[in-house]
């Protein structure tokens, strides 16, 4: 029940690692086909589960093993990984190996065929469950079915896109009393 | 061509404000009624002009004067406002004027017929150019027709909800090379 540093986590409360706009990577596979890519758009459009909306360029080699797949898993980096982010999403999956050329550590996922990163602090599984916006939009939404999580991530410095290789990194936490999830 | 701090800001840029993923607050205006309401579900789906999807509630008074406008403001807020922040979410406009209760300065859109929040760094005037997704998911898509800046915002501390009155607070900003918008 452990993948790496990674264990389980609750659906409950998954939302709210999305909820601040964190770049994520998304791993897909089909067949013997698999890739990784970079994504800043996306919102959630319910709690729990968590269901999350993502746009998803049909130019991207991963648009092609989403469709054929209708999974993924939508992992969240830190910091510490902002060149390999940078990388992952300057170069396709079509002539790239890119679990291999950039060294990403992986595990497989419990439910999903696309496969966890457990470099990354958070990872969830998710399946598409309404694509008639994939061609409008290139939007997809899609369930979390599972999700996992580093216990020892404290305060992650999520990497939060503003263009051109420019990110805005994670700072301090603030509580103020609020009665709204 | 100024609404107090604001000045026009380039639509080609303005994607670059919401990708991190703000908190915002989403002003609306029908008729004589006006309502303000904080949201964090939000996505960019097009670069320029900037596109961007939004779920809100059918729940809120906001969304009845945005189905009867069809038109918008998002503005976003820095952490010096996170009292209104929260204060704005955890009420409804259908039994408090939010604006004069929380001392909200606002200023006339160029375009829209919502308010701009001028005491928010930048403000987007949107108008609704896709609603067919509104009762599958509350889901709303919007053009940015006008942005507002405030042009001695250097990197501003921007709201990241995570749930129940935390935020994550804006950190630093790294650059590396990157071909990506």
């Amino acid at each position: 029940m452990e993948r790496g540093k990674l264990k389980p986590y609750s659906l409950s409360k998954a939302y709210g690692l999305l909820e601040p706009g964190p770049v994520v990577l998304v791993t897909t596979a089909a067949g013997k086909k698999r890739d990784v890519m970079a994504l800043s758009w996306h919102t959630l459009l319910d709690f729990e589960p968590p269901v999350i909306g993502f746009a998803l360029s049909e130019g991207n080699y991963s648009y092609s093993l989403l469709e054929a797949s209708r999974e993924c898993v939508i992992a969240i980096p830190t910091a510490a990984m902002v060149s390999t982010v940078v990388r992952v999403g300057n170069c396709s999956g079509r002539t790239v190996d890119k679990f291999g050329k950039f060294g990403l550590e992986t595990a497989p996922a419990a439910v999903v065929k696309a496969p966890l990163l457990t470099d990354c602090f958070a990872n969830l599984e998710c399946r598409v469950i309404d694509r008639s916006w994939a061609r409008k939009y290139n939007f997809f939404v899609l369930e979390t079915v599972r999700a996992w999580m580093d216990p020892a991530a404290r305060n992650p410095k999520t990497l939060h896109h503003r263009g051109w290789g420019s990110f805005m990194v994670a700072g301090r936490t603030i509580k103020v009393p609020s009665n709204k999830r």
